[in-house]
């Protein structure tokens, strides 16, 4: 066979296996937007045997005679760009999938199952020494497997870039070590103010069906294709991809919150943008999805912070929104508004926390992983290690562990090197933002017009349309000319939160 | 192997099957509820996929290897009494998708989404001479795949028998002949009184949302279990099972008609609870499922006219409804509902055809389809052929082919031998009604309480549990002591329909 008919028949066998991942998808989908009650077991059988087939196909010798082959090919303009890109994602997966033993493999996802059931009654029971011998054993996995996939500085890299390829304990510590220093003294001058903007008037009941109105409304100014997508109530909020005509939001409509709603919608609306926007020559393949999940959330985080949260957004959408709310938000000004949405106060739950004391918890979750993962600290001594960090960083010491280090159920599913990408995004999108606002200098004032047109386009040239293609790092240096730079999200929300809580210029 | 082991290793084969199958059931549950225009493109190569995987298993060596074994063993009680169904189903698939050559049937496929998308433009202009080759070609294949499939006395009966096992011609023609003798002069009488039931009060604009809680009020009176289901909207009603604790039903809202949504819902809920009350001891099986079509509509059939359309059950239920709909049926009383509900009216469209007239429709259908096999009449002729049974059967005249022979896809679907189903619905309901009622003679009176548990257990002991492992013929045996009997049928029309028309006795 020729290089050409290997590129072929390897296209077509990947494919399948992006197919196969689109049937598994759907029923994800299913299962969290109203799937009954009783459809879960049998339903969670048959997504496993499709996920064994797809664990197989990516596995197989015909994937590694594929690999192989092509690779030899890469950079010699033999086979298509598309098709490089996707032999080095097949290749990760190959690796990831091969390395570890597979029986080993396979009781580590019992083990996930376990932890996270046995998580969630810990969790329920504030018990922690119930979960402790689990997580002890998911780390001793954690510490076996990165012996077998390997690790060059630090073997905490291994994971993270699973997640952000490219991203390295040495450079996160720098970031985060700056994010300390800057942000810390930011939220203790907030909380010196005695400043409290949050206003009754939004805790009013408001219905689904209206919350759904609204919703609806915000994601058509924003651009998104409902006749690429759909919007549906969930427990826990996603945007997800099935194909590049199908990138679905949800939301969760809390009766007496609706604010909730209005600004997950919007978060989920920037991921799906991003999913709807990349270029139809990779549909299909395996990279046609988010560079990575930090890459992601920046979209995400983009238009959730820095549309969803702006003056400039509300001061057009604010009167359609009093309507739509029928009287219930005539006694609160705009300014009171953009203030109560932007209200920072130290909380215990990261999901709830807001835009500036948020990459604080990511912080803590990243140090306590990295020296988990090193033996430096035993899993007995977490809820003691997590609530001293809270205080240090954020000013308050939960009471308990379900407020504290119980409240993620991440670590039980093995997710390490996850929470990074979540403070990442945000950092991404200040850069991106700053960026975008050199070619679109009316950057504010169209979106004070609900003209996100050019932003869009923006978006899409400059990062939507490459789906994988581009590494994170790549694509953050052809988008902003630099490196990954966390001055601009300590800039952006110094900014921000001075003006808000009008604070003495805070040192710098 | 012993048999025990191959009875195991088989059983393992037929699940991995139906798992395939439930991911795709999932596909196209949301294909038809509200997935994105734009997914489809995609979303159909999917289900594609997939789709040949099963094929591939359904016909494959492994396969053929299983069903030679375990025939042997079947009768012997070395495997159990499911897996002896299991295996005769699973061969009368292997076979029938076995005996044709695959060059051919793929031929066949391409034909037939040629043909239904020209139907439909066809359709559409009023253009029978554009699809005449295509129906053409379509039954040149039926022709001769017939003879790959095999027939004993008549040709037709190998499609009879594809949807309802055991059905033939010879029964069919004598059944039909009984209706035509019967029903023809009872729809003749009724046209004769003069007599108008409609009201116009049916055709005042209710929104989709209010008919969503009148249909799903009235499928918990019906017990349908929403644990196991849901109700979506549709463009065509339909429930599908996709596993035993997954059976959702759909329908459609017209604004000016809420009665169609109220009756698509009870007749999908008939579907609903078969699937819902198969024993759990046929799960994950493929007869896990309805006896045939036939016996399928006749559960449909069964809760849409003979409790949906009971005065018995609006005796009880008008109250509800009439608050519901929030003084908009004030003015009509519970006997004009009654009758604007179960009014008889000639018509050319089968769909929209009432109780009484529907049998002749899919009469006349049997009739073309089987001489069409024959070739005793051909395609080009249709259009006169079609008319002419019109007006002798149903006494009125199609004036175009948009409201004759054009109206129905089945036939570019391939579908000869599925029209009788419908039909013998409707006579196994009867039949299985009057047996029913020997057992609970207060059938009426539990009815008009909304008191359906004892009904149900009727249902689910005789019918329901033994999904498929009865032959329609067996079962109707075992249900009602004798064959299909027509006269049931033909009975309970004529008292329903002389009652309501206040008609002199007809000719008996």
């Amino acid at each position: 066979m020729s290089f050409k008919e290997v590129e072929q028949s390897f296209l077509d066998y990947v494919r399948k296996i992006v197919n196969y991942n689109e049937a598994n998808s759907v029923m994800y989908w299913d299962l969290r937007t109203g799937a009954p009650k009783n459809s879960v077991a049998q339903r969670s059988i048959v997504i496993s045997e499709i996920s064994s087939e797809i664990f197989k196909m990516t596995t197989s010798d015909v994937m590694a005679h594929y690999l192989t082959t092509l690779e030899e090919a890469i950079g010699n303009n033999i086979i298509s760009f598309e098709t490089e890109q996707t032999v080095k994602e097949m290749r990760r997966q190959y690796d990831r999938n091969t390395k570890i033993p597979a029986e080993e493999y396979r009781e580590y996802i019992k083990l996930q199952t376990m932890a996270e059931s046995v998580w969630s009654e810990a969790k329920n029971e504030n018990d922690f020494k119930k979960y402790q011998p689990y997580l002890e054993q998911i780390i001793e996995y954690k510490k076996r497997f990165v012996e077998y996939l390997g690790y060059k500085e630090c073997k905490y890299d291994t994971y993270l870039d699973q997640y952000e390829p490219g991203m390295t304990v040495k450079e996160l510590d720098q970031v985060f070590q700056t994010v300390r220093e800057r942000i810390v003294p930011l939220v203790q001058a907030i909380a010196n103010t005695g400043k409290n903007f949050e206003k009754e008037e939004m805790t009013q009941f408001v219905s689904k069906q209206k919350q759904r109105e609204i919703c609806e409304s915000l994601l058509e100014t924003l651009q998104y294709n409902f006749s690429a997508g759909r919007l549906d109530e969930t427990a826990h909020p996603f945007a997800t991809s099935l194909n590049l005509g199908d990138v679905r939001v949800t939301t969760k409509f809390h009766e007496n919150n609706f604010d909730k709603a209005i600004f997950s919608t919007i978060h989920e609306c920037g991921h799906a943008l991003y999913e709807q926007n990349i270029s139809t020559g990779l549909a299909g393949l395996p990279i046609c999805c988010g560079a990575s999940l930090g890459i992601h959330e920046s979209q995400s985080l983009f238009f959730e912070k820095m549309i969803g949260k702006s003056y400039a957004f509300w001061s057009k959408n604010y009167n359609r929104l009093q309507e739509q709310l029928e009287g219930k938000l005539d006694d609160v000004s705009l300014d009171d508004f953009y203030k109560a949405i932007n209200h920072s106060k130290p909380s215990f739950i990261r999901i709830e926390a807001d835009e500036l004391t948020y990459p604080l918890h990511v912080m803590l979750r990243y140090e306590i992983e990295k020296e988990l993962l090193e033996g430096t600290i035993e899993v007995k001594d977490l809820p003691e290690i997590w609530n001293e960090k809270m205080s240090e960083y954020i000013g308050i010491r939960p009471s308990n562990d379900q407020e504290g280090v119980l409240q993620d159920v991440h670590w039980s599913m093995g997710y390490f090197g996850y929470f990074p990408t979540y403070a990442l995004g945000a950092m991404y999108a200040a850069q991106i933002k700053n960026s975008m606002v050199k070619d679109i200098p009316n950057f504010d004032e169209l979106v004070a017009k609900n003209e996100f047109e050019e932003i869009l386009q923006w978006l899409k040239a400059n990062i939507h349309q490459h789906g994988q293609t581009k590494t994170p790092k790549v694509l953050l240096r052809d988008v902003t000319g630099e490196e990954l730079n966390v001055q601009y999200y300590i800039d952006y929300l110094e900014n921000k939160f001075s003006a808000l809580y009008d604070l003495a210029e805070v040192e710098q």
